[in-house]
This record gives C-alpha cells, structure tokens and sequence, in this order.
C-alpha cells in the first residue's frame, strides 16, 4: 500500500466517521469525552490527518453504537 | 478506557486475526509480504502487543478477503 492509498484511506475513514457521528447526534466534543481524549483528535481524525488506532476505533464503536465494519463502508480508489 | 481494557481489546484481537489469518491459509511470513511489513509486526499484532492502525487493519482485511468487522467478533470483558 502507498502513501496516497494510505491517504485515501484515512480521509474517507474520517469522513465516514463524521457522517456516522452526526446520525447518532455527537457533536465531536461529546464523542471526544465519551472517550477521554481532546476534540482535536477526532478533528484529526475526521479530517483523515491521523492514523487510529485498534483500540480507540473499537471505542469509538462501542460509544457511537455502531458495528466498527459501518466505519469501513466506503470506496477507495 | 483504561489500560487494562485497552489490554484485554489488543489481545483479543490479536487472536482473532491468528484464528482468521490460519484459517484462510496464510502464514505469518505470507501476510507481511502481501503487507509489506516485517514478518515480527504481524506476531507483536498477533500477541497484542501493538495497537495497530486503521490503514494496516484495511490492508489485512483486504489481503485475506475478509470483512473488518470478523476482527472485531470477540468478547471482552
């Protein structure tokens, strides 16, 4: 995997992430607490700038009540 | 999230990429050259000793044609 597919990835992961949040009614700064970490990394997150990790996408699941597959439901190239 | 459930997560699904990555037939050495990693990432992922990345759980999930979500069919707790 290159880095621009690397990059792909990580901003439709984050914009599925958005799109999931805001069906369930987070704001960032909810599911930022939910979670214990700073509004800024979801942010980051969102916006496909950081590489999550296992253990705070199976957080992010259990807290936004989703299954961690609805996260990967997007197209790439 | 506490350390300990950050733990017990990491290494439960480590285990469960071993019973998937086994019973599609790859070994550990085929799995980090179709990943282009060192074949040591693949057993420190394995025993849940690193919290690996969205991009490289993409990549796995995509490498053995499974869906991210059967990585994620463990109880913790």
């Amino acid at each position: 995997m290159d880095n621009q597919e690397k990059i792909r990835i990580l901003i439709s992961f984050g914009g599925k992430l958005r799109e999931l949040r805001l069906a369930k009614g987070f704001t960032q700064e909810q599911l930022a607490n939910e979670l214990g970490v700073e509004i800024s990394q979801i942010s980051r997150i969102e916006r496909g700038v950081i590489n999550t990790s296992v253990t705070t996408l199976y957080a992010i699941a259990k807290t936004l009540k989703i299954d961690v597959a609805q996260l990967f439901l997007f197209d790439t190239l």
